[in-house]
């Protein structure tokens, strides 16, 4: 393998691969990344066996070819020399001995090689009708439903995201079983059969780095273990989780005793200072009490004194709810929600409060509420 | 006490004071913030008993003083309640029992005070002729330094900056007995005795972002164990540490075998590409080797490969030189080194190598070599 490369094309490119090595991996070829250069260009590949990813650069793109090839380097010594290279042209040379020789005008690198036949096969593989979707709604809906997912061990299938797609409704749904984030979008075109699994949340939080703001699309091939996004020149494979997640369905009430509309803003603000005087050990038990036409966000630490915030607001109707949350979760729903007013839904003090976009139901949000009064 | 105030005002002199407490203090009132005001305007204040320091807002820049008065609130808290605030007027009460009141239109805040008596005098004084030194070049002197300071507990002392003063000569210098660093400037005015104080690097650090980077003055007033910067509106306090500083004057040797002459950011990259392939293990070992007109960085991981990066220099005879040393010190020298081209000398292979600006001895720097071979 010889070839002549523009620095910040290599590292553009490496920046990709470098997110599918963990570098904590026990089989050393796991934290190494693969290049194959042919006649249409250099392939980069890396996988820790739960991720793999692999990136294209396109011959037109390579400054010279000299020798086709392939070689299996450490991952993390070659991103971090390339990055730290001058934008300049490189010479990545395989030289005898099994070595990766690089070089620009006055730095030469030798790095000693793994053997290619040891790295993994990727298992890249591709269906015939793949799902097509925009790569930044695709984003948005990860944004918007991953920070609702357990962090903890003891449910595996709470670590991920539950992707539905029926007809040509895609849904996605996190929860951690104190909160839970649903979002809906609709498909250019109906799937033939009805989809049900669980991929990784932590993986999706990678992908999402990868894929770009702009318009473009992506494909979704979804297999029985395993599901591959592609997109730009990236085609990056996900591990599903095992196991059925829970029904969540009947979560939403179909109907409320109250809905309040409040801007978004300031609710966030207010949520956010009476946050302030919770604790941790406490929940961050934040009080919400509404009196007509306000609402009066309250909390205390009582050595070190309280908080009230008042919010107008717009009321459904005359009921009136006193009820209390976590403020970290609701902050966090907040945060992911487009619109400059929003709408709290409630059913009494012990029953589920909905978080939604007055003008849309393609994201909707629950929050368990604090049993305190 | 009861005023009111720009959010934007209090919560700048607030970022000051906030640099004086550490909320790890044991003593609670340790962790509070004092506001003290009178006629003139009010006076924030903070100690750990290490360093303290005072603010002042002036009353023009207060919106309106109703009652004067002294408080002592939770700094943490107060802290993180006016920075969440709005940018509008804050109104600040002592209301009955011992509480402080922190209202804005929508938000009321109420905190819980500490006795003012019992927060401790600052023991600030001043001495009628202070050493009167530009902050911006107080500021470089200490960025040039602190690096090299020990962070280890063996050898006290060597924690800090020793400062010697003698006539119109102020000299900074730390070392860690690995490397050292001495930062010489000229005073507009003499001392009339000789000073020669060490001031806790952490201390330094706190104060120089405290400092403005424009070109006004700063007071030093110097006592047997403590050391008051005043600037600006504020007066910050730090204890001096006790001992003797090693005389590290011999240190420096006033000839050289070779003197060597290189751009400094062509050598500051090679090392760091380098440093790539060093172990901390290993001290971060690298070697430099002169031939003719030009040198060779070179270092290597065994196990992943090597590097070596030519560089063209100057040099002040045919002498060459052999050498190893830390890349790690190397590069903390270089990235306070101020000019486009630098100076290193050698006196042989065990020899400490000297660093400077070609133009100027201000900034000495040293770095111990290490036995290769």
């Amino acid at each position: 393998m010889k070839l002549e490369i523009k620095q910040e094309t290599l590292i553009e490119h490496l920046n990709y691969v470098i997110k599918g090595i963990s570098n904590k991996n026990l089989r050393p070829i796991l934290n190494c990344i693969k290049f194959v250069l042919d006649d249409n260009g250099l392939y980069l590949m890396s996988t820790d066996n739960e991720i793999a990813i692999k990136t294209f650069i396109d011959k037109k793109d390579i400054e010279k070819i000299e020798n086709t090839g392939e070689i299996v380097v450490a991952g993390k010594y070659i991103y971090d020399i390339i990055k730290k290279l001058p934008h300049e042209i490189i010479s990545l040379e395989e030289v005898i001995g099994s070595k990766l020789y690089i070089t620009t005008p006055n730095t030469a690198f030798t790095l000693n090689c793994s053997n290619p036949l040891e790295f993994p096969d990727l298992e890249l593989e591709y269906n015939k009708n793949p799902i097509i979707l925009n790569q930044k709604l695709f984003k948005t809906m990860i944004n918007q439903t991953a920070f609702a997912t357990s962090t903890g061990e003891s449910r595996p299938v709470l670590t991920g995201i539950n992707f539905k797609i029926s007809e040509n409704i895609m849904q996605c749904t996190a929860t951690d079983s104190y909160r839970l984030a649903i979002k809906k979008i609709t498909l250019n075109e109906s799937v033939n059969e009805n989809i049900n699994i669980i991929i990784p949340t932590k993986h999706l939080n990678e992908l999402v780095k990868l894929l770009t703001e702009d318009e473009e699309d992506m494909e979704i091939h979804i297999f029985t273990n395993k599901v591959i996004f592609k997109f730009n020149q990236i085609t990056m494979l996900t591990r599903l989780i095992n196991g059925t997640y829970p029904d969540t369905s009947k979560l939403i009430p179909e109907t409320f005793e109250l809905g309040i509309k409040v801007n978004l803003t300031d609710f966030y603000n207010a949520i956010d200072r009476a946050s302030l005087l919770t604790n941790e050990s406490d929940k961050n038990t934040i009080k919400l009490e509404s009196k007509e036409n306000i609402i009066v966000i309250s909390s205390n630490i009582p050595e070190i004194g309280n908080v009230e915030e008042t919010i107008m607001v717009e009321k459904d109707n005359e009921t009136e709810i006193k009820i209390a949350f976590s403020s970290k979760f609701m902050l966090d729903a907040l945060r992911v929600l487009e619109s400059t007013d929003m709408k709290l839904f409630f059913n009494g003090e012990l029953k589920p409060i909905i978080i939604k976009n007055p003008e849309s139901d393609d994201l909707i949000q629950l929050i368990l509420p604090i049993r305190t009064y």
